[in-house]
């Protein structure tokens, strides 16, 4: 086994803290990878505080991980010794079941093994994540960086950016489409980035006026307030597609009224508590209300190549890991634009 | 003017008493239909007791209406003297906006015009249904029924028909497909009746066991009890699709569960409050709640002749419209195999 240094939370709620784990031997299909980066998703939080419920302690958050491999298994063909590689919300699944065959591995019908808080197939095996100084992974579900994606950027892909460039894909966004995000945040900003560059005509939906500025900057082409109800009536019949990234309480009903006739609101945040949907706001208009889950690996590679392609990374802050538990209070107050990365050069060699 | 014998509500809740309507004389893109036989849509019996507000008095209902055409405009190239004609939810559109120009007239950009309880596009002139004896439509709006369909059987078609046929094609319904009908009344037997036609292997949802003997001879090829809560683990990521036709209060987020991934639940009934509706039970799987809304003309006309190439009318029982309030009753009541249809003959030429 391999003794890993990492930052665990010892207990729900518990400050996250030091602790070693141990990270298998790489088998004949396995890649070991050296963590660089490792973005600080939402959900890391919410987890670590078993906010969801079922939670596994001690836990070692973290999803969104981008690294150097370092050691690769005999029959491992995806990737060598040298490749930066990514690793995102899922680790392994039965590769097997209609809905794996489908390249839906995060789905998968036996239940995938998710990369933190979870266990492998085996369901003995916890799972660690990313705030460690590495990872053993199968190579199927490591990803390849392309060539020119900044390394700390691109961690936030693995999770903030499949995560609104598949509904953005499914419901076909395309030049000249109406999209509207809801929320800028890690989720949102990433919507706003992919959705302008794949031509649409994007509108930022914020509760904060303070967001505008920020919203064109990054390629919304208008912005509105949700708190003025002057904006639903002016907005009315307006969006092909609307991604909705906030996990606060609101109303579905009044976004699903500024969709034009066959229009979608997608979910991708997750509020506490189930929210009141009349059913004529979806039937008149032939309307839908959807959810959209991470990604599959295959979909995940092809967002990394259109990230690449496009320029397109996470704007980030930078932090060494011992700034976890103040960058988890600032993510609760909104405090950051748009994703805490952490550098973890920082854990394996300490600063002093 | 065009002096019509027609049954209206008075006022709201009314009985529906005989009542004398004018038609207007059709012009150039007009035609004439006399009326053989109305079916009775849940709907006529919300709106004549002002159950969903703003209803106009006298209200003559029904849109489900099968006729003869007795007149043509000088310009109509659609229909002929003698032809079978029909209408249906819609009279009229402003025929130029994008939503209309997508043959989606229903959910016209300036509002349409239905075909009772609503004006027509100057937004003065009452509209009156097809409990009538003879009705004035524009030709554009003016189905043709194909030769072999009982007239009677197809008057639902227009609506009920229609409601089923639009989601099961929007959402591809094909052969082989998993499809679940929620209710078994006007809406829900003739969805049971197209999706079997098109080679779904479609199961009945029902809350009343006793609904299984009709829902298989209807084309059901399986049956499952909503208030047996085993029925959602049973079902568990079973269904493609699921056309949900029940107006009561029920909770969505069971019938999510019974979609597979990538799934969707189509309303096409309207519980009496909004729903609450969990966000992770459509982000964990890719999944839809969606909503139809009728369908427009050349949609109404292709499910016409999708019907008669497959042999396909609703199940009905023929009533004279003196009996129409105790229709209503038992419609109420849920004492109805499938649908009311009026025969309009009891009108023209009252029984002694």
């Amino acid at each position: 086994m391999l003794k890993t240094p990492a930052y665990a939370a010892a207990h729900a709620g518990a400050a996250l803290a030091p602790y070693t784990i141990e990270r298998r031997e790489p088998g004949p299909h396995d890649v070991l990878i050296d963590i660089l980066y490792c973005g600080v998703c939402h959900s890391d939080l919410h987890q670590a505080r078993d906010e969801w419920g079922g939670a596994i302690f001690p836990m070692v958050p973290g999803h969104e991980i981008i690294g150097r491999v370092s050691r690769v298994g005999a029959e491992v063909t995806k990737l060598a010794v040298g490749d930066l590689a990514g690793v995102g919300c899922v680790v392994d699944s039965c590769r097997e079941c209609e809905v794996c065959r489908r390249d839906l591995e995060q789905f998968c019908e036996k239940g995938s093994a998710l990369t933190y808080n979870s266990t492998e197939m085996d369901r003995k095996t916890p799972t660690y994540g990313g705030y460690s100084t590495r990872i053993v992974v199968a190579e199927h579900f490591a990803l390849k960086i392309p060539a020119g994606l900044d390394p700390a950027g691109a961690a936030p892909l693995l999770c903030a950016g499949i995560t609104t460039y598949s509904p953005l894909r499914q419901y076909g966004c395309k030049k000249g489409d109406r999209v509207a995000v809801v929320g800028l945040g890690g989720l949102g900003h990433m919507a706003v980035k992919l959705a302008a560059s794949m031509g649409a005509e994007v509108t930022l939906l914020s509760t904060s006026p303070a967001k505008e500025a920020d919203a064109r900057r990054l390629g919304a082409h208008a912005f509105a307030v949700t708190k003025d109800e002057a904006t639903f009536t002016k907005l009315a019949g307006r969006f092909d597609l609307i991604i909705d990234t906030v996990s606060a309480p609101h109303d579905y009903n009044k976004y699903l009224g500024t969709l034009r006739v066959g229009g979608s609101m997608v979910l991708v945040g997750v509020p506490p508590e189930p929210t009141p949907v009349g059913a004529m706001g979806l039937i008149w208009g032939n309307k839908r209300l959807a959810g959209s889950g991470i990604g599959g690996i295959a979909e995940t590679q092809e967002m990394l190549d259109y990230c690449a392609a496009h320029g397109i990374v996470s704007d980030v802050e930078i932090i060494p890991i011992q700034q976890i538990n103040r960058a988890y209070e600032r993510l609760l107050a909104g405090d950051v634009r748009y994703r805490f990365v952490i550098d973890l050069a920082s854990l394996a060699q300490p600063a002093a």
